[in-house]
């Protein structure tokens, strides 16, 4: 069991290195910097983040394994479980350019147990993929889905259209009926009843986990040289408003890390490095800006 | 008793009036502009929003009067009470200039009953002034609680160190252990036993209201014409950032509107036309930026 954990947590550290490398060679020019912590009542992380590149001007591509004493916000969810562990690769990237989308990765692994050297009594996988752009285009967004779809269909024909569903309601933005991006997939609490179907699980995680730099590097690749004016530079500040919005207001994440003490400068790593709100603001009609409001409602890409 | 809403009413838009004329002419540039607004399940505001001013970058003063039936999130304040009113009047200005601060200002009266047309069964008044400076100073600071205590102890010599203590304890944000500014005053459900009360309370928040324009003329006055540097406008958008954190994430009067269908454009005016988040970003040492750090935590000033 414990076996167990140190084998995702091996699976979680290869994956953020061969990210940050490869995001790296894709920027040219900036390199992460790690920031190791230590959490005071167990465990820690490392931080790695990537400032001012010629691609990407924020990004974050954090590891963490924290564990201890459950925090009470945790205890309704199984009734014995004192103890917890928690593992996972958290990623946001906010860029430069306009025309290439913030994206955001997620994978976790939790799991509960009576206390610190008993057996697990509940464990769950979690995480997704989702991409948010300022312009959001179709070859890119159908790349996105269709690469998940594929990740997905390995595992289980029901994972992409339920988990592709989850992400879009998960990312919306209640108070403007709107979703923050173009979506992907979004997944919590899935629980292997037994041996075959945790490490069936686990394999599922690893896709998604590796799904990313196919996936965003292609979109990158696809934008990156595109040149923007200052006009799409106000339009990018105010998506990363909104972007801001709904991690401040309905990130469950988010939310969890600032009521449990959680490292605030990894979890607020996520909120972008310009923002803007404009009182009342409405793009201009037939203009690029409103096209791209079609893209912010859920829409099935297949 | 609808005659003293009414009352109230009248008074809170002659407030609205007057300070957005005071500000036309500190501002020298820019004019409100107003957004007359309905809501559907009753009632309604004149959102007035100032934009690309002289000196005010981006402001809002906001009155509102919504009625009817209670919704839901405000049942448990009242067991029988069915239906509401509630109106007031909300400021909050974001400036070009770093040296000038953010001020906010929020005036208020809510009564319940158990219909349309029956007695009051509670009711309360609520409000508060408060500053955000990117860049404090003491001579503002003082001018503000100053004006704040004068106005507080003509009814009561309690009402300023509670309100005081109250607002550092409010605008906190909690997951960074540091105030959003340098406060002010802060109260809410002050509650009149019977009609002296009633009138006594109406005349104190009609003490705090007209004290808004006294407070902010002498600390715009005093700042707008100070020359200011690309550090300080970063400085600036670092603040604005953490204020964007505050309203987001805690700001009860926030979550209220976009919990129960508010008017969404009225409720975000708050948010700042630009703001910036850097990771882990802490000021040199000694730097005046670093200096300001010692005023965004409570303390006396008398």
């Amino acid at each position: 069991m414990h076996l167990k954990l140190q084998e995702i947590k091996q699976y979680l550290l290869e994956l953020q290195n061969s990210i940050c490398n490869e995001l790296e060679k894709i920027d040219g020019k900036a390199k992460f910097q790690s920031d190791v912590w230590q959490r005071t009542e167990g465990g820690g992380g490392d931080s790695r983040v990537i400032e001012n590149g010629a691609v990407f001007e924020k990004g974050g591509v954090n590891f963490s394994h924290v564990f201890g004493v459950l925090p009470d916000v945790l205890k309704s969810e199984s009734r014995n479980a004192n103890y917890f562990h928690a593992t996972g690769v958290s990623i946001v990237i906010h860029t430069q350019n306009p025309f290439v989308p913030i994206i955001h990765m997620n994978v976790r692994y939790f799991c509960m147990m009576e206390n610190e050297n008993s057996e697990i009594i509940d464990e769950w996988f979690g995480g997704g993929i989702d991409v948010s752009p300022a312009y959001p285009n179709e070859t890119d967004t159908l790349h996105l889905h269709q690469t998940l779809k594929t990740a997905c269909d390995k595992f289980d024909a029901s994972f992409y259209p339920a988990f592709k569903t989850w992400c879009d309601d998960y990312f919306t933005i209640k108070h403007r009926n709107e979703m923050r991006g173009v979506g992907g997939i979004f997944f919590d609490h899935l629980r292997p009843k037994n041996d075959d179907e945790k490490q069936h699980l686990f394999s599922f995680l690893q896709a998604i986990g590796n799904s990313f730099i196919p996936i965003y590097k292609t979109i990158v690749e696809n934008n990156k040289d595109i040149s923007f004016t200052d006009k799409n530079k106000e339009w990018q500040f105010i998506r990363r408003g909104r972007y801001a919005e709904f991690n401040l207001v309905y990130d469950r994440g988010t939310h969890f890390g600032l009521k449990t003490n959680g490292r605030i400068e990894s979890i607020l790593m996520s909120l972008p490095p310009h923002a803007a709100w404009k009182y009342d603001y409405h793009p201009e009609k037939n203009s690029e800006e409103e096209k791209t409001l079609t893209f912010f409602q859920p829409k099935n890409w297949f």
